[in-house]
This record gives C-alpha cells, structure tokens and sequence, in this order.
C-alpha cells in the first residue's frame, strides 16, 4: 500500500496536484508492480506533520506547495526542506491555480449579499468581485475549506457565496456559478513531492539544493561563479533568513541536470567545499509547465 | 505638520517602529526647524493604502516592515515598492519582537483557560505556551489587535489571554502577566521609511534597488559580477516573483554605500543597462541592529 500526504483539508489545491502527479508523472517513473498497489491520498492539517509523519515511515510520499508564480515562495516548505529531517525531492508538479465561486444549488447573482473567503482569494479575484459583486460584504474567514463549509451549512441561505477551486465544489455539494474568476491567467502553484530517495536520471532533470555561505563579502558570488564555469543554469535562486542573526540567510538554488551527471556532480563538490552549510535536496524530472497548462486546463 | 503612516491598528510592534524612529534616527537626520514641528502618527489599515496615501502627499512619510530574521521577507512591501509609485527608502529601523502574555487585570496563571491570538505570535511562543499553558485551547483570529480586544472586552472574564507588544498592553489596558516569551531571542524586524526623496550621504549608507535580469542563463550572475569588480558588499537578495510566468523573478538587492559614491554609482549605471527592468529605490543611513537592540531592549 502506497500512501501519499498533502495539505488537506480535501478539496485544496493540494489535492488537485495529488491527482495531476498520480495520473501524469508518478506512473510513468514508478515501478510497474507499484501501480498495481492501493494508493490512499491522506489530508494532513499542516506542512511539518505531514514532513514528521513521513520521516516516521507513516506515509511514502508527499506533495507540497514550494513556490506561486504570484505570492512566491512557501516560506514552510523552505524551512523543513533545510532542517535536518533528510528528506529528497522526488518529483515537481505545476498547476494551475483557477479559483470559481461557489453557491449552494438556486443561488443567483442577485441573491449574493456576502462573500465568504479567505483573503488570499479574495486578493486573486478583485477585479471580479468588484465587477460582479460590488455591493457584496466580504467576511474573512480563516481558510477556504471552512469558507465553503459556511456556505454549504446554510446559515445564510441562498445570500453567500465562497471562492475555491472545483474540487471544493464536490466536497462540499456547491455549485459553480462563475469558473476561472482570478484576475490573472498567470497563476500557477508549483509543487514537490518528498520522500526518502529523490529520482532517477531521466535526461531532463533539475536539481534542488540548499547552502549558506561564509558570512564574508562576495561569498554568494563566488558560489555563483562555481555554476558559470562549469555551463550549469541556474533556474532559481530564494533566499530565506538563517534565524541566527538579522541579515544572515540561507541560499535555495535550483539548478539543470541531474546530481549524477558529471558537471553538475564536480560543481556540487566544489559548492560543498566552499559553503559552511549545504544539503543536497535532490534531482527530478523537470516539468514544462506550458504543457501542464493545456493539460490541466478545463 | 509632518505626518507619518504606520500598520496600524495602535499598540503593533509598527508604531514601536515609529516612536523609535523619531526618537532616535529622524531627529539626527532631519533639518532643525522639522523638530519644532507637530508631528502626527498616523494608523492605517493596509501597507498599500499608505503608499497611495504617501503618493497623494496626504502624509510624509510611512513606516513599513521589509523582513523579519525567522519569518523573512514582507512580501508586500516588496512587490509595492517594485511598483511603479516610484517612491524612495529615506532610513530603515531594525527593532526587537518581544512578545508578551497580556490579560486583564486580576487574571493569574491558573485562571487562563483560552490564549486568543493571531497565529503568527502563537509560532513565536511555542515553548512558553507548552511549557506554562499546556491545557489553554488556542482560539485563532485574524489581528492580534483583534485579540487583546477580546480579552480587554471581558467575554470569556478572567479566563483568557492574547500575546502581544507592550504597546498593545497599554492601547487596550491590558496587564502584562509575563514579558519576554518568544522562543527565539533572535527576533528582529527591519522597517524602511518611505518618502518621496531619499536620504542624504552619511559615509555609513546601503543602497537599495531592484531589477530583472534578461531571462537567459548565468544572466544574475554577470550583475552580481558587476559588484564583485567594483569591491561593493551586497548585504542581502532577495527574489519575488515577476508575475508574468513561473520561473521568472525580480531580485532586490541591498548594497554598502551611498549611490552618490563613486563606485556605486559607477556599477548603477552598468547594471541599469544590463537588466531589462531597473529600479533605485534609495540610500539611507546604515542601522547596527546590535546597537538598536540594546537601546530598545527593556
């Protein structure tokens, strides 16, 4: 039996990237015996629970937000991935994020007099809501699931609406009366998935690394050089505090080519020397996410 | 009248900010006969609302958080000043998070039944909450002002608390039953004053800006290169992402020195032509957070 982790409640994001690895990514790299297994997907309320319980052996996988193309990094997932739990980076996948509103079955556009929401929603579709529900009262709530469960509850009979993804209709019984209502196109939710080994060399691979530099001028560009000499892209650079000091960080870096390729295997043994914290956060199959675009879009 | 913007609402470790502003940083800088002048702090709901209303010259200058040494960069602040309000950093404050237990007056340790609090201050104090309030259930709500007026409003009597500044304690007449109960002594958020010009040489002054780079390989490298030549210390990068499509970002960047000085502003004018997107966003005199902590610290 399979288990794989991810941010619950159901009916998340999270749990449309579950469906989009099992379906596009992990049958297509996993041993064919694993397919023939159960594969249960398990809500987790939290990041670290779902980091602590696979570093127990609970679960076998598990798939995390790292990065949006509009809110950036997922500071948590960053955090974990350098602390000493050893995890790797088996796989990333990318989503779209398309968030709808959602009514109870008879609710109209005239009928809605409150916007139930998180805010993070409620941020990605002002143009909508100020051209379609400009009179609506927004009442914040502290996540999307219980948005939709207020709405779903009836309490406010057919006046409220809430904002989430098409998963979260089939949760909670809601009916979509607007799709695709965020005001930017561009929004995509890139995920890893975590478990103990990373993957294998496909021949387009990235590699995940994190590292803090001696605390001296020119340090992180001598780190950088190490990349340029030996022709080695790097696609993304973050920086996250070092929680020593104000001012000292620690460096996440995403480069091209798989950790057994033989420039990328030099340069991370020079980095590894000349840093005075590094961890190795794994190689995997790199995804276009143009592609997943089509793919996943309805 | 000078008028200075804060987050508000009263009583946030923001308007400790600003008090420790104008009594230590704005008196040295400013011209003479500012000092004779009423100055008002003024709250405000949003940090986008108070650039529009510093754009407006509705107020003079605001106070704004940038990064915090475990939570990291405010990200809102970031992509407002990679904004086109093309507005300047004129000083940065770096002060202390202290937390404390606030409750009202009479309440003791056995009475606490329920911590009220913004989840954020609740991660800070972990181990205080365990160690001293293992059975309190921890109701959460979306302000920490929000909080201690819940408290204050007497609802739940003597059998609550909420977690906050010594501002707040005061703001809502709260009685501070335990000081100093962050897990992480290390706890410092940096503010920049904004304003429509920026700060005058000091000889001891940082740099900001922030850029894109053409979107092609070892592109950040050959900026960074640039600093490397002309001997300028980067103090911290920062990347947010651009918005267009994933995988592609802008990089803040703090730097030694004034741009006034000759290097500077030599490799200013190298890097704006060689980036496809180029912003200044001022000079101002350089804090030692050391030396801050001791002058705030209680």
């Amino acid at each position: 039996m399979v288990v794989i982790g991810f941010l619950g409640p159901r009916g998340t994001f999270s749990q449309e990237a579950v469906k989009y690895y099992m379906e596009n990514i992990r049958d297509n790299s996993d041993k064919a015996e694993e397919k023939e297994q159960n594969i249960i997907e398990q809500p987790f309320s939290s990041i670290k629970d779902m980091f602590l319980s696979l570093k127990k052996g609970e679960i076998s996988e598990a798939i995390v937000p790292i990065e949006n193309s509009i809110e950036g990094a997922v500071n948590e997932t960053l955090d974990l991935l350098a602390s000493d739990m050893d995890l790797s980076i088996k796989a990333e996948v990318i989503i779209p994020v398309k968030q709808n509103l959602l009514v109870r079955e008879g609710t109209s556009f005239d009928d809605i007099e409150y916007i139930i929401s998180h805010p993070q929603p409620v941020g990605q579709c002002r143009e909508f809501i100020s051209e379609k529900l400009p009179n609506a009262e927004i009442k914040l709530v502290y996540s999307t699931a219980r948005a939709a469960e207020i709405v779903s509850g009836g309490e406010y009979g057919l006046k409220a609406a809430s904002i989430g993804s098409s998963v979260a209709a089939d949760v909670y019984g809601l009916k979509i009366l607007a799709e695709n209502i965020q005001d930017n196109d561009n929004n995509f939710t890139r995920f890893v998935v975590i478990s103990d080994k990373d993957g294998e060399r496909t021949g387009k691979d990235k590699t995940s690394l994190v590292f803090s530099t001696e605390n001296k001028p020119g340090s992180l560009y001598r780190i950088l050089a190490i990349f340029n000499l030996w022709d080695i892209n790097m696609t993304r650079i973050e920086s996250r505090p070092a929680k020593k000091k104000l001012g000292q960080y620690i460096f996440f870096v995403d480069i091209e080519g798989h950790r057994e390729d033989d420039d990328v295997k030099d340069a991370l043994t020079m980095i590894k020397r000349k840093t005075s914290f590094f961890r190795l956060l794994g190689s995997y199959p790199a995804q276009n996410h143009s592609r997943t675009q089509s793919q996943v879009g309805k």
